[in-house]
């Protein structure tokens, strides 16, 4: 049902999904749709958890450096393969507080224990000090990319990770050491 | 027109707003509203470049950090206040080739511009080396704080531009100084 809403929604966008087209597509019975997932919204963040999956995990390539240049592959492949979907979702939690509440615990929350790690697992190599980690900005890596991947005419490339791996969040990280 | 079309965007958001209406509440007729901006996307784009004008202009305060931060502050005020603004005009830029090319000639290059002037400005002031300055991340300062602004739970903060100014944007130019 997840993999049908996305394949929808990448070839005809978040406006004109409907989740009976969803239903007739998986064939499975609208009552059924309807009971698992309540709204179209509900569906679509359902399937962008579930697409976006496989970066869910923290690397533990047992370098800082290519922890976050997996992290960031990672999160620029999907932001490239799912840029129209979250360009949407982001416009519907404008509307939505409950996709917002869902967003932030199925999502958000995840995404930052598992950054933590990596940076706690940095500090105990030896490589960054703890007090250079900033809660502030947690996210700036993903959310660069992101950012760039809801600007359409510029979607990160690997070149745009190690950029901002190397050039910013590193040194970023690193300044206390100076 | 563009101060109404802000205003009903602000109170109804982009999906509810119509070319109609902010005629009528401009009391202007809606042949010339439609002769000038052919459709919402028009209107809406033209709205949210005059709304954003006071952030257009390089602030000058004879150093980086200071520039810096200037921008950065300017920046997430109109996130904040135009946070459903641009996530519809993202969500519209989805669908509207018309549309992401007025958003990159009429405010992306005009935005790239000012920052390359500031840290040309750095540079000519020796303050960081010009081969610290990567074109393929310019924006990421504003691109962050964009970000911020569009993940609703967590719009930025002053704070939040110190913090992303001081631990990541200067260490990062001035890296090659180490």
């Amino acid at each position: 049902m997840l993999t049908v809403t996305l394949r929808l929604l990448q070839s005809h966008g978040y406006d004109r999904l409907t989740v009976d087209a969803v239903a007739a597509e998986a064939k499975a019975s609208k009552a059924t749709v309807y009971r698992r997932w309540p709204s179209k919204a509900d569906l679509v963040l359902a399937a962008f958890i579930e697409g976006t999956r496989e970066t869910a995990v923290a690397p533990k390539t047992g370098s800082l450096r290519d922890d976050l240049i997996a992290i960031g592959t990672g999160v620029a492949a999907l932001a490239r393969e799912h840029a129209m979907t979250m360009r949407a979702v982001l416009n519907e939690m404008s509307h939505s507080v409950d996709l917002r509440k869902a967003m932030q615990d199925k999502f958000v929350r995840h995404r930052h224990t598992m950054i933590e790690e990596v940076l706690a697992a940095a500090v105990d190599r030896g490589e960054i000090d703890a007090e250079a980690i900033d809660p502030e900005i947690w996210d700036v890596l993903p959310g660069y990319l992101v950012f760039r991947s809801l600007i359409s005419e510029r979607m990160p490339t690997d070149e745009t990770v190690r950029v901002l791996v190397d050039e910013v969040v590193l040194p970023g990280l690193r300044r206390t050491r100076v």
